[in-house]
């Protein structure tokens, strides 16, 4: 039963959606309701090292490419423990991999061995930018480290918001670096990033300036629905924009 | 096993839930836990024709009258696609339909034409305020479109507050523009209004002001239980006045 | 499958949990995912009284202790039905009970005599603090009230911060009062305390500065496996102080 004759553009953005611990009846709903939008589950920081059925949810998840959260990486380094990480997450099943730096001091050279030494075998999403909201970059030091990072083998390099949109591009209030976005994407092809943008203002914003293509993540399971309409102009907020405005999406 | 001899006073107030994409375990879930407090279920803007298992989720919901935000008929009619848009609510069983202007421009006499053509095959629930926390308009003005809604044969008019609570009968920050509400209830019968309030604090304020009987909007899933016990005077916000001070419930 | 060599510490910290209406299924999954972590369900205020399928809700809770929110207990003061509320609750088979004053005028010699009365069939979680934001008592008399209801047969005396942290040991715009809380635990040892900590900045500043064993309440059942996180330092908060500051958690 469909709309006949009505009309939406298709998009080829990202979404890459935050668990923080969701159980598997919830993730079964998740994905009948709203899995053809979903292109990664990132499970959260350590939420998997902590969660008892962890089997179990990656079997719910098994169409879904799942990475661990970069900060549990970081205490996994932080522990000397980087080849017992690599066998556990083999042994998990997983194909990709979150490397970070939100958190622990990590050498430059550190990181980017880790990225290049993980691509061999994983795909890799590296990280960039502090979860210490006082922590502000400038914009060319950003550019420069998505630039090394992507030349050391990351798939994508993520702009850190954190959970809450509280750090990295975003101001402790919530509120975006808009200029500092605006910078980076005049040095990166948008679709070679993915931001994170855990609010409906947030997220807004991003598909009114870079189009519905733009790589998304940190979406909570519950805002996939809601991200998709905003993508495709069937929401208030981007309406006009996308669905009347005519404006393609330029992003992907 | 009941509470021998505790008593609280039944109210007739409508619980109009707003959903923002939930699953169909979730859904059977929540109408078990709270299904005898929901008087509808709108699936928000254009949510609803985004969702792969529409049909399945229709049919989790088939005791309760379902409603396709208003939003999305705004971006039907801006595709011209009225009849379509009838036909395809008629195939899906529903037997509701909200029709707003909160995001086009839509001009009073093709409003209201709407709202009569519609309401002869469907109950109308038409929709007043702009989605856009900048535009205000008086309260002079909000009296005579609801007077004129209703005329045009819409069954309630809802106040716009949006899914957050930050336009309409709302500022950009949340806070509720008392005396705009007070106004409206002055010369409209609130029993002819359903309020949108999200937010505790707002539904909690509507008790107070308007009793248990108020229709509220908007309302989460997840808070229908926390409403239906400010109603009855169950939370810390309303015992005073709801369940202590004996007042009854004008509203509805 | 586990990750070999990768060292967290444990801790005994209780996880008190508000629910406010979740369903049957949604708590099976909580209990699947994080029921471990889990140390006593409270039914938030008035709700269970309003619960059709309160029955089947606590059979499936049956592993974990529940308690029913201060505030119902409250209103049953207030229509004069203690001894109904006791045989309800005994035939519910609950074995534990919350006694609060934050709505209601409760002399201090009533509200000790209901604890100790309580207290020689259930066990007692006594409240101290109001839910009225507008109310500020001076540290001095939170430590008299605290250690008289200890006293008086309390197994753990609740610090009151409502569901939102927006009262009682947080200011109206959820910051925490953090000399009262200090100065709380200068003369009560934190494990007889349990402090509401619904937010995450909340829960972090605990951890921080009580250790990994403090007693947190009011944690909603979606940020249970998050909490896990911060005591045992595998999320960004708390990671340098918890797993690499090799600070013990002293508060229990």
């Amino acid at each position: 039963m469909s709309l006949h004759g009505f009309e939406t553009r298709p998009h080829n953005g990202l979404t890459h959606v935050i668990d923080k611990g969701l159980g598997p009846r919830a993730w079964e709903d998740v994905l009948e309701t709203c899995g053809d939008y979903i292109s990664i589950v990132k499970l959260g920081w350590g939420t998997a090292y902590v969660t008892p059925n962890l089997g179990r949810k990656l079997e719910v998840l098994r169409e879904k490419p799942v990475v661990i959260g970069g900060t549990f990486l970081e205490a996994v380094i932080a522990q000397d423990k980087v080849d017992e990480y690599k066998r556990w997450i083999t042994g998990l099943g997983l194909t990709h991999v979150e490397i970070s730096d939100g958190v622990i001091d990590l050498e430059r050279e550190r990181k980017l061995e880790l990225i290049a030494d993980f691509a061999a075998d994983f795909i890799v999403l590296s990280e960039v930018g502090s979860k210490d909201a006082e922590v502000v970059f400038a914009p060319y030091q950003w550019v420069e480290w998505i630039r090394e990072e992507l030349a050391a083998g990351a798939w994508k390099v993520i702009t850190e918001g954190r959970e809450g949109g509280t750090a990295g591009i975003y101001r402790p209030t919530g509120e975006m670096r808009t200029g500092l976005v605006d910078e980076i994407v005049h040095e990166i092809e948008p679709s070679e990033l993915i931001f994170e943008a855990p609010t409906k203002s947030s997220q807004a914003w991003f598909v009114k300036h870079f189009g519905s293509n733009v790589n998304l993540g940190n979406i909570p399971p519950e805002e996939v629905i809601p991200l998709e309409t905003l993508r495709l102009g069937l929401r208030g907020d981007t309406l006009q924009e996308v669905l009347l405005g005519g404006e393609t999406a330029p992003a992907g």
